[in-house]
């Protein structure tokens, strides 16, 4: 007799609703960022997962909709990367699977390192608009981490789609971030590439 | 006071876990597909999402493992493809974020279509060794589903990385269930092309 369970239940972290709250609305992407950073940093040091974390905001008002931080270890599952626990909260937050929805506010993701291949093919059907990120891939290779089949083209891709691309934003504070977990023995998970 | 939920919490369609019971464990890929292209039919008859199903074998055994629809519009979250549901699932059966950890037995995932850009980025993670689809992009495509910024050279890229692909098993029952979802007046979302 086959089981599995009736729904799918994700936990997250106890700090982080505490943690969000520390947010002012802001009209600067570098203070966005700054939030999004100490986010990922936090998650490293109370041990809640991967170094990395993101957010999507309203994009005029800055106001926060959503706030992810990696979970695969601590969750155990590989889709629990920050860009995705943000989006699946964004969405359900405003309950709609399409956050470019007409006459929805255009909302952004914020995230600390450049999304892997597989965040990259999920952001065009979130309904983001603006993808603004921290770390680049290179930071995150330094460090172990693969970001998978991803195309070097992958900013053009998005434009392509009408998705506006900001990267480097605070990338210093955001390297120092992936270079901490580094440091203090995080697991590299993913570097089996494949 | 921003306030989002301690988890996240997607529910599956009552169905599904009846339906599962209906599998005999098989050693034929044949087999395997046939029963995931029914669960994208029951899925359609049901309206509880969109035209695709995936699930997780065993590979050597043929057993089942999990078994996942596309519940993006009646759960309004964009990721999740029928894919993503079966991964997250297999890995919360098997208590493991990566499905070819040293010791545990091979998988392969089953989808009855090709996977999208975010499926194909989310596949070298889960610890999949095996890809078995039936429909391709193009069937997919016709009826106006978009696959997203995949590369083309998806297939080398999977074997590249140690996971086998097989494509086309009974293409023309999975392309039905599409034609199917199509001609019913489902809705096609994602179309909006970014």
């Amino acid at each position: 007799m086959f089981h599995q369970p009736h729904h799918i239940d994700f936990l997250l972290p106890e700090w982080l609703e505490s943690y969000s709250n520390t947010y002012k609305p802001s009209a600067s992407l570098e203070e966005r960022m700054r939030f999004v950073i100490g986010a990922a940093r936090k998650n490293v040091e109370e041990g809640s997962g991967g170094p990395f974390a993101a957010a999507v905001f309203e994009s005029g008002t800055g106001r926060l909709v959503s706030l992810g931080v990696n979970l695969v270890l601590t969750q155990k599952s590989s889709i629990l990367h920050a860009e995705m626990v943000a989006i699946a909260l964004a969405q359900k937050q405003l309950d709609a699977y399409d956050l470019g929805s007409p006459g929805m506010s255009a909302h952004e993701l914020v995230t600390s390192t450049e999304p892997c291949a597989m965040c990259f093919g999920a952001i065009p059907w979130s309904g983001i608009r603006h993808l603004v990120t921290g770390a680049f891939s290179e930071d995150a290779r330094a460090i172990g981490f693969d970001e998978g089949p991803k195309p070097e083209n992958w900013i053009e891709e998005f434009e392509a789609r009408g998705i506006r691309v900001t990267t480097g934003v605070e990338r210093d504070a955001a390297r120092d971030v992936l270079q901490l977990y580094a440091r203090t023995g995080g697991h590299i998970y993913n570097s089996r590439k494949g």
